[in-house]
């Protein structure tokens, strides 16, 4: 269990990569992710670490994680899909190679906090649903999200997956397929 | 254009399988896939027979259904899936061994009437939409399909698809994957 890093160097670069709002999301998620972990018996540290390190990337501009998607060889319905879930995949690169992250649970959770996927671990369903629910959060449906999120893990996430694809819908946005089978295997 | 078959035969075979109630709503997708093909230019003749048939197997008994699914090996996500999706799969089969229906677009537009998938052709995507606004249904939302019908027929189908899966979710069942794929490869 754990996992050791200096807290203070750390929070220092993230900081720098994003504007006061994010990094006040990221803390949030670093919280909630913890709170989440030790409810469901996932490591507390780990969920923490991940959670602070979760958006590293996301204020990039396209460009920058478009050279990383390029070099590490990412499929073209990466390259050529929403750029919002960029910031995940490149973030779990970015992570090992600026702040030394190698822990293999972190970066999957970093990896697929904004899509899930199929097979979920228990970080990555923690991470996932402390994005959604970290207290600066406020978009309709979060409160019923956070009530679930107290009840049982898998049903929250699956909700809330199921919300985010909804909304996309809604608004004639296509749905990067993982969410969707992210979304079915939760139920099960 | 065109194909040749004894209407009145057929008809009466069709009405053999189902209850009133699903016999009237296969005459209404016929008619209105007949009226989408002529706007949209698939074949008025083979869009109408797609319709007469494309429930052909849908009041049969689940138990009916799996024989054929298993005889003809059909994968696992699909024996294990939602029931509702096995009318259409099976279906394409038996409207050839038992209608002798052979014509391929037909098949495929009665195949994927109910899930979608990508790369539709026009006739699959004629059957698929006159099957959401046939004059007998009547659920919220179908008058705000059929406006969509008479403009544009991609966005019209991925509008429909979209409101099945959005249906889904809120409901919490689980969303065929080719249903979502569709309803992105619509939107583009």
């Amino acid at each position: 269990m754990g996992i050791k890093y200096d807290r203070e160097m750390l929070l220092e670069q993230v900081r720098l990569q994003m504007n006061e709002k994010r990094y006040r999301h990221s803390l949030g998620v670093a919280d909630s992710a913890r709170r989440l972990a030790e409810r469901y018996g996932a490591d507390p540290d780990k969920a923490e670490l991940a959670g602070y390190v979760h958006d590293y990337c996301k204020c990039w501009p396209a460009e920058r994680m478009r050279e990383y998607l390029v070099r590490y060889d990412f499929p073209d319905d990466v390259l050529q899909g929403d750029k919002n879930l960029w910031h995940a995949f490149v973030g779990a690169i970015v992570i090992q190679t600026e702040l030394g992250i190698t822990d293999p649970d972190v970066l999957q959770a970093v990896r697929y906090h904004t899509t899930g996927r199929v097979g979920m671990s228990l970080l990555e369903k923690v991470v996932c649903l402390a994005d959604y629910i970290e207290p600066n959060r406020d978009f309709p449906g979060v409160d019923e999200i956070r009530i679930r999120a107290e009840q049982d893990l898998d049903q929250a996430l699956a909700f809330a997956l199921g919300g985010t694809i909804q909304d996309l819908i809604s608004r004639n946005k296509p749905v990067y397929p993982l969410t969707l089978l992210a979304y079915n295997d939760l139920l099960v």
